[in-house]
């Protein structure tokens, strides 16, 4: 028997404002969605769930491809998926890394068994094509994998030379577009992407752990080659690949393709609250539709920025390439940063962000996404933290960052 | 653009009951929980209840682990991460198969790159501990693998004798408890288990999409072995593991440990929706008590059993070792069983499950689990499911099984 003093009260989170670099406050209506009940995972109006999902996916991804679907996990069970079913042991992959995620895509592809080349770009500066075209002809890699928004410098990597690039070559291109997709324009047909995976934590306005992903048809006979049905579902006219089976069973992208296809062949169990979730992301996402809720990032993201500056802070990293979701900010010499931030969380109730590796103790990571995207949000996280600078004696310019930012909205 | 008949409705699922063998209702408490605001996942708020998830969990389990934690997806990512953690490619592991689950264990482990022997049991039936003892001592395994309950025959596998083995001879013991925990007793401790996988989705009664674990003393530190913190937040006091890197990121449970420690070393970002249902799950159970829920369930379940022989339907597998919370009964010869299921839902919004493999189309498989381990879930089901095979001139006894679903009730 466990005793009453055992079981915790009842949740009663404390109402936050996330304006760190995720996750962050969800809009209202996913909220509701989420906590829809439960049906079946075969009951014809899941399935019906799961086609729309598919199709609302496409829209958020901006592809045709058949193959766009859920894993059942947060945003880096998506790259896993992805790297893991495309890429053999000792397949060739090249990694721009322009921040902490180019790192983890090294190191997924890594322990897949790949063999991997990078190009080290200075944390706060993207990647340039001609370098990227340099390796593709030198190392001839199989898969260009690389990170669209890294939040970790909050920069923005430009996709559409990259794809171009892939094509004329033959390579195939991923990116993992979590940090940045539905705040800055993603176009995976137009921009040759062979698969993309993403998350909802960031500018889609969900609670992580779903990672929507899409597979060109050309990835997807790719990974099909490999398909290994299970034994204990196994049927006579399930033909197994000629390739060799894929090193993981959960992220084995043939068989979530199956799970998803027409067949609806068993894999796992859909985590259906978290597909209702995402569901009604990418709903609220394209009912705005695209170019209006990027627009509105792009708007809130610049003034954030412009109060920022205002104030005196100094911004990191290139700006022309900075997401529009989160920007980089210098932390007065004067102040501690995780001091700040703590006391701005407990008495505003605000939260901004750390960094990672060598930007640590640097800078604070203030991000705008989905919900979080509106003016409100911006100039009460610049008037509070003016105000907790000014508290710590921060020498700072007072009583412009506000204006400075409605001066921006306009 | 996307035009707004692409949108689709409202989320709008129907009221189902679900009598299937998983997922089933949630309790109304999980849907409160999984609805709550988010928070920052290193907000203190939010590692406060990352801290009471792991001692719920405890309690759970019935262990003293410090390691235990969530996966964040369905059920079979902790049986992956779980396996992919312990076994290194060529370790040895013992998989007694009851079932399909038994099956999905020897795949998972094989795509690892371990080396696998099956017992394989019939059917129906559960393994005999002389039968895994005379293998562990010809095989000298390093892991004994096993499902507890596995759904696709209803049978629950004894797990104190197998504990009592694997103790004897130095092997490590791990059980995949998805489907009956909660509603079947199970000791991690007392049974001497090292690993336990679980989901949320049945007896928890909650969403698939997070996925309970825990880890002995013994089983953390020969998974620590293989330590591999990040490139990207490496630093210089982590200690990187002598061993050979575990094959996935995502399932590193070495790196999951961290996020769940004192450390908090950034890996995903936690499911946090997820999180707050796990966290609700865990407290209902607690609350009503282990044994009490158990028993709930062992009432349901056997009146569920009366009901369907009282009908003249025959049970399927030793009902001796049946799960409390899943029985499958023969199909009458007479029906088509997939048609009823479909009328059953269409006309009284109640699932009943289908089954795998060689009992397709043979059995279906009826779950008393969770929120709907009670009394009126059971009767209705009971004369739904009578009248359903009466309109298809089945030939079995009317009028008596609700009755005799009522006496067992009593």
């Amino acid at each position: 028997m466990t005793s009453q003093n055992q079981l915790f009260e009842t949740l009663n989170p404390p109402q936050r404002l996330l304006m760190g670099p995720g996750p962050i406050n969800a809009y209202p209506r996913v909220h509701q969605a989420i906590s829809q009940s439960l049906i079946g995972q075969y009951d014809p109006v899941m399935t019906g769930y799961m086609n729309q999902v598919q199709a609302l996916y496409r829209g958020v991804f901006e592809t045709q491809n058949q193959q766009t679907m859920l894993i059942d996990g947060t945003a880096r069970a998506g790259i896993e998926a992805v790297l893991v079913s495309v890429l053999k042991p000792g397949d060739k992959v090249l990694v721009p890394v322009i921040g902490r995620f180019g790192h983890l895509l090294c190191e997924i592809a890594q322990r897949v068994g790949a063999e991997v080349r990078t190009i080290d770009i200075p944390w706060g500066e993207v990647c340039p094509p001609e370098k990227v075209e340099a390796e593709v002809k030198a190392f001839q890699p199989k898969l260009l994998a690389t990170v669209q928004g890294d939040t970790s410098t909050t920069m923005n990597q430009p996709l559409e030379a990259l794809g171009e690039i892939c094509h004329r070559h033959g390579v195939l291109f991923y990116c993992d577009a979590t940090a940045s997709i539905a705040g800055n324009e993603l176009k995976a047909d137009a921009w040759h992407l062979d698969a993309v995976s993403a998350g909802l934590q960031k500018c889609l306005g969900g609670p992580s752990g779903s990672a929507p992903v899409t597979l060109s048809d050309r990835c997807a006979a790719l990974i099909n080659q490999r398909k290994h049905v299970e034994a204990g579902i196994r049927a006579a006219h399930h033909i197994q690949g000629a390739e060799a089976m894929i090193q993981s069973n959960y992220f084995d992208l043939a068989m979530v393709m199956d799970y998803w296809g027409p067949e609806r062949l068993n894999h796992h169990t859909e985590a259906t609250s978290m597909l209702y979730a995402a569901r009604e992301c990418a709903r609220i996402y394209l009912e705005e539709g695209a170019e209006q809720v990027i627009a509105r990032h792009r708007q809130a993201g610049g003034a954030m920025a412009a109060g920022l500056q205002a104030m005196g802070l100094s911004l990191f990293g290139d700006q022309q390439h900075r997401m529009n979701n989160v920007v980089g900010v210098s932390i007065p010499g004067e102040v501690d940063g995780d001091t700040v931030r703590l006391e701005l969380l407990n008495r505003f109730g605000i939260e901004i962000g750390t960094s990672f590796g060598p930007l640590h103790g640097k800078i604070w990571r203030i991000g705008t996404m989905g919900y979080n995207a509106r003016q409100e949000c911006v100039l009460t996280t610049l008037a509070a933290l003016e105000a907790m600078l000014l508290k710590h004696k921060a020498r700072i310019e007072p009583g412009v960052a506000v204006t400075a930012a409605m001066e921006y909205f306009g």
